[in-house]
């Protein structure tokens, strides 16, 4: 069982931004810019390009709202899209704010309070539609 | 007029992958790994999310029948995708063959002849379905 779906079980605390019964989506505890999230698939599957066709064009989707939302909540020049996987073997889409060239780069992180954690969810979670 | 445009119009050339009415997808010539692919709507938008749902989704599954020409063609653990979009505005999706994080975190970059190119190309190309 991988780390997100203990996370989508609860049996690991998370800043969760929003679910729904195939996708859930929650803040990056190691992340590289305020605001930056991990869309998940419910459904336990290794690599993006092996998912079926509508579940990956159902996780774009879910994906494409939640970056409208984080897009109101935190000041950025844009949200961009990431998908690497070569860690944790369940697909998983980052949507970092971006506003420089070494936001999306995996190198520089942000160190955030659990306050600040909860206050970042909240924001994002209200603007999701 | 963006370079990807003039790329599109055939004013600038391109080693090309596929198109169709809506979609263009090319090598990149400044890649990560070899068989580094840029995938973009013929329309100019700057951002990612203020494409309208729909050609968000096609895009998305533009790349998705790019990305599996890819992982056929490419010996690689799997192909990342990245869309950042900082440098030109118009909306490109990467499609990077992924060995090792350093792969899509464009700080190292693969220098490949004309020859190259042609041949990752019509490699490619000839996997697309």
């Amino acid at each position: 069982m991988s780390i997100f779906t203990k996370i989508i079980n609860g049996e690991i605390p998370s800043y969760k931004i929003a679910e729904d019964d195939t996708y859930f989506a929650f803040l990056d505890i190691n992340p590289n810019a305020k605001g930056h999230t991990l869309v998940v698939p419910k459904r336990e599957e290794n690599k993006l390009f092996d998912l079926q066709k509508d579940e990956y064009l159902g996780l774009m989707d879910f994906s494409y709202r939640v970056a409208k939302a984080i897009e109101k909540t935190i000041p950025c020049k844009r949200v961009g899209m990431s998908v690497i996987g070569l860690e944790v073997p369940h697909v998983h889409v980052h949507l970092i704010p971006l506003n420089e060239m070494a936001d999306i780069q995996f190198s520089k992180k942000e160190k955030l309070t659990n306050e600040e954690f909860v206050a970042l969810a909240e924001g994002i979670a209200g603007n999701f539609i």
